[in-house]
Formats: structure tokens, C-alpha cells, sequence
């Protein structure tokens, strides 16, 4: 089986120009198939802030109003997408950069909750066939978080979920690695403090770690995707820094997620 | 030899919303491979207003600042290309949306002139190779006019261009018929009357109307676009209606271009 590695970076490294090249150098050097998820970074607020968009926020989340949302595609599919994978061209790796609705990769639904969060999806199907021809053609993919209904309508969709559907999807192909990178060191104890990163987090340190509320709250959703990702099939799931990538994936730092 | 079509589509239908849906409509029942390549429309214009960023112009020419650069990849690339995507999956077909940077299918390079026209790209390479490999995994890509020098740069590149240059290179591997489509009726004697439609022209009668200054003006680039994409191996080229795509890949209405 062959492997693929298939990494989530943040948005704080999309919105640091010095840390996204020292990262894409990184990236771009990892032989053999690998898939690169990116967040929206800060430029989608900024971006609608400047055409005047007025940002409803809902217990933290952005609300995906139709204004938004054709901010959030410009941004994320167009501005960022495109940059990526220009850049990693000229660090001599040829990428396509997609974004769910291409070749009907990625199929969601608009999420149907009590709170409406307007333009969201979440994911009904990461389409393993279409995925695997495009990873015939080029060896390297850039996805940007914008997925689709099948019925023409795009959706905003969460960058570590996209990451973690995608693993999943692949691992009865390929030995998958999942890895969630951006700018702390990993799973810290002590948020401020770098050195308190866990090597290794496991379902029961986990669930003590979340009754003792020891685990930065942002940080769950991340810790859910990864347990989820191992149970269904995932080889290896790793949290940590961006810029340590090649370190990351040999396990020499960060958080190695087990089950 | 396989069957290809080419079919650019002018800015006025991707501002329309009705005509596109009708365009997109016949496009997607196309048989075959097929590749779309679209323009920016009035977008990215209204885009870069709300934003409060200053449009020059020289000689009717938009001049592509690193601001403006930035907007119409968001809106070309983003916006326009992903929309498209997701309309035409609700239309049962399936495709990819690239610009020029993705798998440095089209290399460019900064326009050399003396007006400094910015962020501007001149084709150098049309990537072959690259483009069959995609075209195996999906019947039909859709081309953003965004391209890269390879460098890490982003370039705005005229569509017109991009899909005579695309005609041009895949006219060695299949029989290609390159369409220009717009919203007039084809190349018109006078442009203010669809019925004054020209059905045939061939370079010398080409000659003679430039002289007598009855070509308007903005059809003389597509129409050497066109010659030279024949003369280059291109196997059909047609100027005509978007709504009547079937019919102008029929040869039934619009202008066909003939050497």
C-alpha cells in the first residue's frame, strides 16, 4: 500500500507570509502522493470588512450570509488556492489546487441546525473514485474549504473536517497520515507554554485531560476529528507545528494521536 | 483522432445570469471532451470599486496593479471558475476548474512593453503532457484567465488567448474545434444589426473589410486568434451566439473562420 500524507495547515500560517514559505519549502520537498487542506486565515474578514459586509458572528462562528460566502470562494478557492499553488511550482512540486465541487470531490449538505448558519456544509461523501484519478494525474493536491450541494449551490465548510473526511476516505487505498499543523508546538498542557506539549494522547488521557478542563476548548473539535480518524481507518494522526513539518511526520515532535 | 471543443465565453454572458444558465445548460450536454474557458465579466470591476481600489486604464487597457492582481484571481479563479463548476454538476456534468498555474499547465511571463501593463501575463507554454493526463481523469475542465511564470507569480492573462493557445497545443492529439462565443451573432458587417452576420470568412475578404474599416474594432484580436489557431492545426474555429451553442458547433448559425 502506498502512503499519503494528507495535511491541514491553520489559518495563522496562512496569514504569515514568512511562516506559509518556510512551510510550503517543507511541503513542497515530501516525496510521494500528498494532499494539503487550507484554511481561510484572517483575509476573508479583512477582504469583507473592506466591501463593507457586515460580519454576524453566532457563539464564535461566522454566519455564511450570500455576501460572505462569495467572499469566503474568492478568497479560499481563488486568492489563497491559487497563491499555494503557484508558489509550491516554484519550489519545483506541480500541485492542482481544487476545491470540493471540482470533479464532484467533495459533496455536502447546508447544515440544518437550530441556529441557521446560513451557507455551511457538512459533508455527506468524499468521493474516493474521482479523488483517486486526480492522484493519477498529479501527485500533489491543494484543496481549498469550499464544498458543494450537487445542486449548484457552494457551501463554507470546515478546513480540519474536509482534512479528516479526505484521510478517512483514502485509508482503505492508501496508508494514510493525517496531520494537523499550525502554529503551536501540539497539544500543550499549559497553552502559553510551548514546552508543555503531549507526545502522545490517547482516548483515556484524553477524556481525563477534558473533565479536568485542561484541554484548551478550540483544541477539541481538532482532538475529535483525529480519534474519529484513527477508529476509521487512519494510520497515524499527528498535531503540531507547521514549521517543523518534516520532524512532525517522522514523530520526532509535536502530538502523536492513538488509539 | 478524438473530437475536442474549446469553447470561450465572453465576459457579457458571465454577467448575465439568465444567459449563462442557458449557456452552461447546453454546454454541459456536450458529448465528449470539452474545455470552457471563461472571462471576468464586469465583476471583478464592481469588486475592486466596493473595495475602494483605483482602476487605471491606459489605451482602454486595464492595468493589473498587485491590488488588482489580487481581486481578479479572487473573482476569476474563485468566484466565476467555482460557480461555474457547481452549476455544471447540477446539469449532470462533471469538472475541474484550473487556472493556468495548476499543474503549470500555462506558463507565461510579465508582458515586456513599453506601457507597463502590470500583473499581465504573454504565454510562452501550453503544458501538454499535463493537460491529456487531467483531460484522462475528467471529460471537462473550465479555465480561469489567470496563469504563472513559474516563479511563484500569478498572471492575468487574456481568455481569448488562453483558449486559442489551449486549441493550438491539443491540436496535434485531437481534431479541435475552437469557439468563440459571445452575444452578438457572429462577426457582423454592421454591429448593430444581427442579421448583417458574415457565415464565411476567409482571410482575404478578412483583409479587405479591415481596410474599409468595417470590422469593429474589439473583433480584430479574436479574429487573428483565429487565423492563427487554424493556421496552427486548429481543425475548426466558429464566432458566434452563446445561447445557440449546438447549433454554431453545427456550423448552423454564427461565423465560421476558414483559411
Amino acid at each position: 500500500m502506498h502512503k499519503i500524507n494528507i495535511i491541514k495547515i491553520g489559518g495563522s500560517i496562512i496569514d504569515d507570509d514568512h511562516k506559509l514559505e518556510l512551510f510550503l519549502q517543507q511541503f513542497a520537498q515530501l516525496p510521494g502522493k500528498k494532499i494539503l487542506v487550507h484554511g481561510g486565515g484572517k483575509l476573508a474578514t479583512r477582504m469583507a470588512e473592506q466591501m463593507g459586509i457586515q460580519q454576524e458572528m453566532v457563539e464564535g462562528r461566522r454566519i455564511t450570509d450570500g455576501e460572505t460566502l462569495r467572499v469566503v470562494t474568492m478568497v479560499y478557492a481563488g486568492y489563497i488556492n491559487k497563491n499555494i499553488v503557484a508558489q509550491l511550482k516554484a519550489k519545483d512540486c506541480k500541485a492542482v489546487g481544487i476545491c470540493g465541487a471540482d470533479a464532484d470531490i467533495i459533496r455536502a449538505h447546508k447544515r440544518d441546525a437550530l441556529i441557521d448558519y446560513g451557507y455551511v456544509g457538512d459533508i455527506d461523501t468524499v468521493r474516493i473514485k474521482a479523488m483517486k484519478r486526480l492522484l493519477k494525474t498529479v501527485d500533489t493536491i491543494v484543496i481549498a474549504p469550499i464544498t458543494h450541494d450537487g445542486a449548484g449551490q457552494l457551501l463554507n465548510t470546515n478546513a480540519d473536517t474536509i482534512a479528516q473526511e479526505v484521510a478517512k476516505a483514502l485509508s482503505n487505498d492508501y496508508k494514510t497520515q493525517l496531520i494537523f499543523s499550525f502554529e503551536k508546538a501540539g497539544v500543550l498542557l499549559d497553552i502559553a507554554d510551548d514546552a508543555s506539549v503531549i507526545t502522545k494522547l490517547k482516548p483515556k488521557m484524553y477524556k481525563q485531560l477534558k473533565k479536568e478542563e485542561r484541554i484548551f476548548a478550540g483544541m477539541i473539535p481538532k482532538l475529535d476529528n483525529a480519534f474519529a480518524a484513527l477508529k476509521a481507518g487512519v494510520h497515524r494522526v499527528y498535531i503540531g507545528q507547521a514549521e517543523h513539518l518534516p520532524d512532525l511526520l517522522e514523530g520526532r515532535c509535536g502530538t502523536k494521536i492513538e488509539i
